[in-house]
């Protein structure tokens, strides 16, 4: 049975289920970085999801991103499936911009996450949640 | 018209051409390291690509991730679409082990390039191209 893995917990916010995945947001007022989750048990690596999954997957990633290029205006989209932590199969979607704390190197492990406050939790999620389509 | 990125035109050798893509190794003899360029002019974002161009991209991601996955028996593949530096879009699949100079952090960035020998280059080419399949 899918559980969510404890250290994705700790560091981030359930926004909402797509149709395949948990899309969390990571707590980290530093950059736009949502993640997805398949709800499906013992995955690790992308090819071994069914082929139906992964194309299910595949418009999910395209959807957030399109969803952080148009709301958020970033330099660039970052995506990344890395695992070599966290083992539960996840997928990093993450806004990039020159004056981020990380440019132009990968966010995994640049800088010691800086939470949200309350309000700015409860405005960043308004500004994913409404821009969500089903795909 | 498409034409393959000057610096990773220098840091990689070209494999052969799949179905969309060309299909690059990182001149890299510290990881097992593919990287997928899709032959198409002008892109950078994966959803600037077309709904069959995406899909074409994640089904040749996913074979050269089992590629190296029963090829080489990493710990854990790597699959990111970052860009922040080249822009034209490519997606990097990494075998990674945890003896690997990077890990368990991300391999963009951590380490200089140890180009391979002629000898490694010929070998390492006929593992992975031995083992393509069209998808």
């Amino acid at each position: 049975m899918f559980s969510l893995d404890q250290r994705l917990k700790n560091d981030c916010v359930l926004l909402t289920d797509l149709t395949l995945s948990q899309l969390l947001l990571m707590n980290d007022q530093q950059y736009p970085w949502l993640i997805l989750v398949p709800r499906v048990a013992d995955i690790q690596e992308v090819f071994e999801l069914s082929n139906q999954q992964q194309g299910e997957l595949w418009k999910e990633v395209a959807m957030v991103s399109k969803l952080l290029n148009e709301e958020f205006k970033p330099e660039k989209i970052n995506i990344g499936a890395l695992g070599n932590i966290v083992r539960q199969l996840h997928v990093h979607v993450v806004a990039r911009n020159k004056q981020d704390v990380a440019w132009p190197g990968p966010v995994w492990g640049a800088a010691p996450a800086k939470p949200y406050s309350e309000d700015e939790l409860v405005e960043i999620r308004s500004r994913v949640l409404r821009n969500i389509s089903s795909v």
